[in-house]
């Protein structure tokens, strides 16, 4: 029998891709020992630390599913942000910490959403309804998806089931959460090597708000005047996917994570809904968002109710 | 602060609504006591006998939700299935356990669906899982939800962990469950105050399948024939939705809960769909479905590959 394929959305961060590597441990751990842990693309850097901490193998990046997989969807649950044929493949379970939109099956299915902060959060909950052990190493894969996904405890995002459940990881873990954590978002803030096409796709989500399409993407650093030196070259590279995908807006958040703060470049016929939505003007089409680090909490639902 | 609602979908049966009053329950249990069970219809026979049985009163029966409302889905998800405004409250939870679809929230929730018979199994589930103990009458409300939603373990919809669980809620209420659930279910067939009009909404549910706008009805009874007898009459009330409602296909599957088989009266224009989904001949608008129970797992599917 063919395994079951457990992976996250595509550009994957780090929640996707350890909680996939996770997911396969807790899988096996309730005898469904016939799945494989895979991602829809490459570990980011941020990521690579991760798994060179904790020393774990990436897992096998797959381009699409077929009619003849059956599939566990981590950390995400739009068909827009999964593979594309997943309306193909028969999807046996989901565990998520996103909204849900535009999932649709016609078999009911086994399908865990909560409104925490990562997906790794619910996994923990999950080893511990299970009475499963959780190992060293599958600690260190889901406290590095809580501080990816909390950015550090920093993001509204964040909840209090993430920060006690991180602080539980760690103690097991055997790290220590600041120190483990900084040393982890700085590996993903070297954007040195990207070209400014690799960069707006870096970790891209589009959605459509409103009838209209949009992408929000997003990066992290600690410094954003580096990331805008490649403005105009930046720019050229977005009108080009608005083009090609007919978009209404493209945010792209270049976020500082030790300052918590983000500056976006906003292009696209609907680029004053940005203004409208954060009361700022767009100067040389650039936003500085005060305070705003989190494209789920702060950008998406805000855009939302401005579009 | 208002009281969160709790409620099943619209023509709510048993599951729905003693599901409902068990969610209340084990709400307070976890420290939400400020919550309310309601239903979008009064009980049927079937439901007000175990109502009856536990000696619980009835829930009270709301027409629609606003903004200003907090709700828990119990039963369903697809928002055709809900109250009519149920995009302008706040979902704070949905537990169902059927297939995803229609929904859609801009914010993340807790939301647990399973692939199980009946939601009061997931519900019994989560009492384990929070240590909660179950009392006589939450015990008796589950049983009767699971004897509903799988005939007494005879639909296919039927899994063992609805078995399993009813099993064990039956020693906690101190019934026995077949001649329990025998007694409760042939509650549900007496249709004799019934008019035409009536017994088509009972237990009808719409949902659009490749496009195609189609209700599929159904009613439990231990005499097919009996109901028959007033066929002219109920196509012509059938008759009359499909106008105004622009359907293309009315299924009304009478169902004999006893030697478990349905025949059907099936109009509209996609009528001979039916015909090709169960490869038989409609006589005078009647199709026989032999073995056929579950509207989810053998109406609705099929449909799906034939419409």
């Amino acid at each position: 029998m063919k395994e079951t394929l457990i992976f996250g959305h595509k550009n994957p961060d780090t929640d996707s891709i350890l909680s996939s590597i996770v997911v396969a441990d807790l899988e096996a751990n309730l005898q469904n020992t016939n799945v494989k842990a895979c991602s829809l693309g490459n570990p980011n850097k941020e990521t690579q630390y991760a798994l060179n901490y904790f020393n774990v193998q990436a897992p096998e990046v797959i381009s699409d599913v077929s009619s003849d997989d059956t599939v566990i969807l981590v950390d995400h649950n739009d068909f827009k942000q999964s593979a594309d044929s997943i309306k193909d493949a028969k999807i046996y379970k989901v565990i998520d910490h996103h909204c849900i939109s535009g999932f649709d099956t016609a078999y009911p299915l086994d399908f865990t959403v909560k409104p925490f902060g990562c997906t790794a959060t619910i996994l923990y909950s999950l080893y511990k309804t299970n009475n499963i052990e959780v190992n060293k190493t599958v600690a260190g894969l889901m406290l590095s998806a809580i501080i990816s996904d909390t950015l550090l405890f920093n993001s509204p995002t964040c909840t209090p089931a993430d920060k006690s459940t991180a602080e539980e990881l760690a103690k097991i873990a055997g790290v220590d959460i600041n120190t483990y954590g900084l040393d982890m978002l700085k590996a993903g803030t070297d954007l040195s090597s990207f070209s400014s096409e690799e960069l707006i796709n870096l970790d891209a989500k589009q959605s459509e708000i409103n009838g209209k399409k949009v992408i929000v993407a997003q990066v992290n650093t600690v410094a954003i005047d580096d990331v805008l030196k490649n403005q105009q070259d930046i720019e050229s590279e977005i009108t080009k996917v608005i083009d090609n995908k007919g978009l209404d807006l493209f945010v792209f958040a270049i976020t500082d994570i030790m300052a918590c703060n983000s500056k976006a470049i906003v292009l696209g016929n609907c680029a004053s809904s940005v203004e409208k939505a954060y009361n700022v003007k767009l100067e040389n089409n650039v936003a500085f968002l005060e305070g705003v680090v989190s494209r789920k909490k702060q950008i998406i639902p805000v855009l939302g109710e401005n579009l």
